[in-house]
């Protein structure tokens, strides 16, 4: 989506993509496959396509070590590689921007080039939140905030003024998960939906590579959680696929809200 | 264990329990079974035994209606039972606490009848933390800190400065599972043990009526979860079977230590 909205407005592209990784429709661009490990090869790519602008974007897997390949590349980078075990998450993300920023590259965040992925501000679909859900709100955006400056997760659930679910290594989705089990243990089964999930990045969070996101799966295993919708801070969170999150926050019934947030507030 | 505790020392008791609830090993000591909703019954019973005093201890279920048997004590209390729906936990038990209080009743923690309940200061079993387990320990209170004052959880789990695991509505054991199943899915099977369970009371939570808990089992779920120990509020959290407690962690090699944390830090 990132490569369509550059390349419609005519920013000239090549993707190098992580095999296992990425998906196959990258193919509809100019690009080079790398396997786990290929960092010559990488660096080759972006050298012989002009590259001195990246951006760093999609969720990656924990390498899977026997399809791994250490070039040359990657041996004189081992140090580095060694380096990134420790500390949260962010500071891996910040160490590897500075890593290419070290190398001479611009690095730029996904709403720098594409702004039109960033969740707007206020009521995103057709359902807007009611004064309980607003109330919510509130309380999961303090929590977030709260833990954000912990360098802890993006997201937690509220329900009725309570705090049900917090995110730290699990991700959104199990979150979200573990939402719909509580629910279905303590339900009557008549319950009408209430509560919400936000999101928002963490204070110091490496935008420009760690955008938090959400999008129809999201949307779907809110409503399985019972949830009433769903809150993100506004121009601070991607929405992949905005269209299709939109319309299935319609079809189930959510409201989608984007949510004034100082960055690090 | 907190009656054997006050019987011991020549304090005077009658337990009311709750049917399904509290386990046949009350009625080694003076009792009034209880079905959920018989609330009359209850205060005849407390009233007929001179308990002017009241501990109340033990987690319950949501009751199963089908159970629930209202009597006309219990009838007379329905406009103060529904209100006890809304707020986080600690409302409600305050709540309940008041309620009692209103009618004359003096409410005690276990701590202030049973102080050997509580976890002691400092390391409680034969493994001692390390240095980077001593900085595991500092993160995880912080955390547990910071969201006890948004009247959230009780414990965290910090494995290597990595915020791993935050607890909401699950409860503990649920969170340690959770803990299991990620190292699972990401371990290579020859990590070390690593890692810590923090928890400690919120700040302004009802602990005369709601200690935090650990027992063998807490020890357990975070041996289970690969973690290399547990660390406790001092004084502020129960250890309801202190010495299997003691004994499981130095069975499964992990530290238990109780740490100074000053309340409603």
């Amino acid at each position: 989506m990132l490569a369509q909205s550059a390349a419609s407005r005519g920013v000239p592209l090549h993707i190098v993509a992580i095999r296992g990784e990425a998906r196959d429709e990258i193919e509809g661009f100019p690009h080079t496959w790398v396997k786990w490990g290929e960092i010559g090869k990488m660096f080759k790519a972006l050298e012989r396509n002009g590259c001195g602008d990246l951006v760093i974007i999609g969720g990656v897997d924990r390498p899977d070590f026997s399809n791994v390949r250490l070039d040359l590349g990657a041996i004189k980078t081992l140090p580095f590689i060694l380096s990134l075990g420790k500390g949260g998450d962010d500071h891996v993300l910040s160490r590897v921007v500075r890593f290419f920023e070290e190398k001479g590259y611009r690095v730029h965040g996904a709403g720098d080039v594409a702004p039109e992925l960033l969740a707007a501000e206020g009521v995103l679909g057709e359902k807007r939140p009611s004064s309980e859900d607003r109330a919510d709100i509130e309380i999961a955006l303090r929590v977030v905030g709260a833990l954000g400056r912990l360098d802890v997760g993006q997201s937690a659930v509220v329900v009725k003024g309570h705090v049900v679910a917090v995110e730290a290594a699990e991700g959104t989705d199990a979150m979200l998960a573990r939402c719909a089990e509580l629910r279905a243990r303590r339900s009557t089964g008549r319950e009408r939906r209430a509560g919400v999930m936000a999101k928002a990045p963490k204070p110091g969070q490496e935008q420009r590579v760690d955008l938090p996101t959400i999008g129809p799966d999201t949307v779907r295993n809110a409503a399985a959680a019972g949830l009433a919708g769903i809150a993100v801070a506004a121009g601070q969170v991607l929405m992949a696929d905005r269209d299709a999150t939109v319309e299935t926050a319609d079809a189930l019934g959510l409201f989608l809200v984007g949510e004034t947030v100082a960055p690090g507030a």
